[in-house]
C-alpha cells in the first residue's frame, strides 16, 4: 500500500461539527502520529489503514440468532459471528485489518487503555428495512466523528472512509443471518471502538493501538411507556466543562456519569438531564441530545431548541444533526410538507438554554413538547421532569408516542433508516449489497 | 467467609481527604452494591473482598530481572512474576483472589472499561533500604483512596486492609528476587487497577469487576537534568472542574490530557501545569501535585503553597499529604529540626493560588522554589515554567537537586522510605516480611 502524505496542520481548529474533508486533514494531522522521525531525522512514513487489505477468517462456530423481543435480545449482550480488527503502533502505522471470529481480546494488564482511558468509540445502526434491504444511517458521520474523538484522545487518525468500508463489510458478512428478512424494522448495533494497547504504565500518548468494530443485538429503547423520566443534574454534578471533551465520544465522559445515573434509576428516573453551570444551562439527557418544542416568550412562536454546541460541552449526535435539518426543510413556515399535513411551521434554534427557561415556558403553559435524541435511544419522547425537587410533566400524546412534532421527527427518520423515505434525507440511508 | 453487613449511608459526604473509618462505610455503601435486593426483597447479602482466601499458583517460566540503570528498566513494560486478580459480579461478590502468574487479561470486546472508562487506579512503590529491608510507604492511604475512585467510578467496594493485605503478599512474593539486597535504593511501582467487565453495551454501573495488582520495574523520574519544565495550559484546555472527578485517580483523568501533554512534549517541555478557570488557578503539573516556596507578598515570610483540596478539582496525593506534614511539623518557627539545621521555618498554606500570583512573586524576586510531588515523579525540582508564552526561570540549586526546602523534603521522605528516617513519619514505612 502506498503511504499518503500527510498535510500539516492548518491554521484552522475545526470544531466537531466541521466535518469536511479540511477538517479531516487537520484532525488526521494532530492525531497520533503516520509519519515518524527516524534516527537521521528524515521522516518515514508508515503505512495508513487500508480496507482493501482486509484479511477475512470466518467462524467454525457459528452462534444462533436470538428471537424477537427475547430476553436475550434485550441483555445486549449478543453479539454477532465475526468481528473487525486493526491493530496499530507508532514504527510500523496500521497492519492490515482482519475480519474474524468475533471473541475476546487478549490485553496486557498495563495496557493504556485499562488505566488511562485512552479508548473512544461510536453508535450506528444497520436496519432491515421494509423494502427487503440493509441500510445504515448516515455513517460517514459516525466514521468522520471517530476520527475526531481518537484526535481527542490521542489515538491514531484514519481516513474515516476506510472505517466506514470495513463496517460495510461486517455488515455485509453478519446482516443477511442477523437481520433476516422476515424481520422488517429489526435492527443491530455496530460498535465501532478504539483502544490503546501499549503495555507500558508511562502516563503519554499510546504507541500502539487496535480499532475494533462489532455488531450487537440491541432492543428498541424509544418506546418506554409514559416517556422517559429525566432527574436534572444537581449542582454538584458535572458532565463536561469548556476545554474538556463533552463533545467527542470518549470514554471519559460515559464512566463519571454512571453513579449520578445509577442513582437516579434507583429514584425511579432513566436518566439525568446533564446541567451546566449556574445558570442550570441545558446540556444532555443522558447520553443522547435533548430537545424542547414551546412558545416563544416574547411573540408565542413556535421553537424546536436544542444546545448549541459552542463550547463543545456537547456531542454533535448523528440524530440531532439530522433532527434539526429535516424540522429546518420539512417545517419551515415555506415548507410543503407543513402546508400539506396541515402542521403548524416551527422556527428551529440552537442556543444555549437553561433548565429555568423550560421550568418557566412549562408553568405559563408554553412548553409544548420534549424528546431525547440519539442513536440508541432514537428518538424517545420525555415525559417528566424533576428538577431540585419540583416535577414537570410534559405531554406525550394521547398513544405515548410523543407529542405531534416528537412522532412526526420519527417517523421521518424510520421511514428513511427503513427505505420508505420521501424527498429530503433520503439519501441518507446507505444500502449494504449483501450479494 | 462470613458476608459483612453494610451500614446505611452516614449522613455525611466526606472529602477524599477524609478517609476515617466513618468514610470508609459511606464510601462503601455508595459503591456498587455488595448487598443485592433478592426477588422476595429481602437483602441478601454477598461476599465481601478477602485476602485469607487467597490461592496462590507460582509460574514455572520466571523471567529475568533487568539490570539497574538498563532501558529495559527504563522502559515501564517489564513486569514482575506475578500478580493478584480477584473477580467481582453483582450476584456473587468478591471471589476468593489469586496470586497467579503475571500474563495478559482476556476481555470480551464489549467490556464495559474499555468504552466507558469504568476503571481506576492507584500508584505505590516497594522500596529495598539501606537496612536491607523491604519496605512500602503509607500503603493505607493508596488502599483508602483506592475505595474512594472505586465508588466515584461506580465500580464495587471493598475494605481497603483486605487490598493491602493483598498488595503485601504480592510484594512478599517478588520482592526478594526483583529488589536484591545488593540493590539498596531500588524499588518497583506498584499497579493496583479495577475494570469494569461486564459484557453488554448499556451505559450503567458494571455489574461484573476485576481489581488486579501488578509490581513494573521504573526508573527514577526526580533527578532531571536543569528541573522540570512546565508548560502552562491554555485558556482553552482544562483537566478537570468542579462537579467532576479530578480529585479521583480515575482513568478518565489522564487519557483526556495526552494531546496536551504530547504537545508539551513536542516543545521541548516535560508536563502540562494545568491552570484552571480565569483567574489561573494551579491545580496539577502533570499528573503530580505542585509546590511553590515563596516570601509573602504582605510581609516576606517564607510560606510553601500547594492547591486546596476543597474543589476536588486536585488529587489528594499521599506524597502531597507527607510533604505537608513532614514542613509542618520539622520546619515551623518552633521546631527543633529548623533550629537545629539553621533553617529559616517555612508557613505551610493550602489555598488557592493562582499563576499570576506565581509570576508576580517572580517578578518581584520572592519566588524561592518550585516543585512536583507524587509516587512517579517523586520530589521534582522545577525549573522552568512557560505561561502565555513568558518564561519563569526557578532555582534549583547549585547542584540541581532543588533548592534546599525541596531537597530537604526529598531526603526526609527517601530516608523513610529507604529506612533511615528519624523521628516523625519514620512509622510511615511499612516493613514487609520476606520470610
Amino acid at each position: 500500500m502506498a503511504p499518503i502524505a500527510i498535510t500539516p496542520p492548518l491554521n484552522i481548529e475545526p470544531t466537531v461539527s466541521e466535518l469536511t474533508a479540511q477538517g479531516i486533514q487537520h484532525a488526521l494531522s494532530k492525531s497520533a502520529p503516520s509519519h515518524q522521525k527516524s534516527h537521521n531525522g528524515l521522516v518515514a512514513k508508515v503505512a495508513q489503514l487500508d480496507a482493501s487489505l482486509l484479511t477475512t477468517a470466518l467462524t467454525t462456530s457459528p452462534r444462533s440468532v436470538p428471537d424477537m423481543g427475547s430476553a436475550e435480545m434485550a441483555s445486549q449482550k449478543v453479539c454477532t459471528d465475526h468481528m473487525i480488527q486493526a491493530q496499530w503502533s507508532e514504527e510500523r502505522g496500521w497492519e492490515a485489518p482482519s475480519l474474524q471470529p468475533y471473541g475476546p481480546l487478549s490485553l496486557m494488564p498495563t495496557s493504556s487503555c485499562l488505566h488511562y482511558a485512552t479508548q473512544c468509540f461510536e453508535g450506528m445502526k444497520l436496519y432491515r428495512g421494509h423494502d427487503g434491504k440493509l441500510r445504515l444511517f448516515r455513517p460517514q458521520l459516525n466514521c468522520k466523528r471517530m476520527l475526531m474523538s481518537t484526535t481527542r484522545i490521542a489515538l491514531p487518525g484514519f481516513q474515516p472512509e476506510e472505517l466506514l468500508k470495513l463496517i460495510v463489510k461486517l455488515c455485509a458478512t453478519d446482516g443477511p443471518k442477523w437481520l433476516p428478512k422476515d424481520r422488517p424494522g429489526a435492527f443491530l448495533y455496530i460498535r465501532p471502538a478504539m483502544i490503546g494497547t501499549d503495555f507500558a504504565l508511562g502516563v503519554q500518548r499510546p504507541r500502539e493501538a487496535l480499532l475494533f468494530v462489532m455488531l450487537t443485538c440491541f432492543a428498541p429503547m424509544d418506546d418506554i411507556p409514559g416517556g422517559v423520566k429525566l432527574l436534572a443534574s444537581q449542582d454538584d454534578m458535572c458532565r463536561a466543562w469548556p476545554g474538556g471533551f463533552g463533545y467527542a465520544k470518549v470514554g471519559a465522559n460515559y464512566g463519571p456519569s454512571l453513579v449520578a445515573q445509577g442513582e437516579a434509576r434507583e429514584k425511579g428516573f432513566h436518566q439525568i438531564l446533564w446541567l451546566f453551570g449556574d445558570d442550570c444551562v441545558i446540556t444532555e439527557a443522558g447520553a443522547s441530545n435533548f430537545f424542547v418544542v414551546w412558545r416563544a416568550k416574547e411573540d408565542g412562536r413556535l421553537q424546536v431548541v436544542t444546545a448549541d454546541l459552542n463550547e463543545k460541552i456537547v456531542l454533535d449526535g448523528v440524530t440531532r444533526r439530522s433532527t434539526l435539518e429535516l424540522l429546518r426543510t420539512r417545517l419551515s413556515s415555506t415548507s410543503a410538507t407543513a402546508i400539506r399535513d396541515g402542521l403548524e411551521p416551527v422556527e428551529v434554534v440552537e442556543r444555549k438554554f437553561t433548565m429555568l427557561e423550560i421550568e418557566e415556558a412549562h408553568r405559563e403553559g408554553r412548553l409544548v413538547e420534549a424528546f431525547a435524541a440519539g442513536t440508541a435511544w432514537f428518538i424517545a419522547p420525555v415525559g417528566h421532569i424533576q428538577f431540585r425537587g419540583r416535577d414537570l410533566q410534559i405531554d406525550i400524546g394521547a398513544d405515548g408516542l410523543g407529542g405531534q412534532y416528537t412522532a412526526r421527527v420519527k417517523t421521518w427518520l424510520k421511514n428513511i433508516m427503513l427505505g420508505e423515505g420521501d424527498g429530503i434525507g433520503n439519501e441518507w440511508g446507505v444500502v449494504v449489497d449483501e450479494s
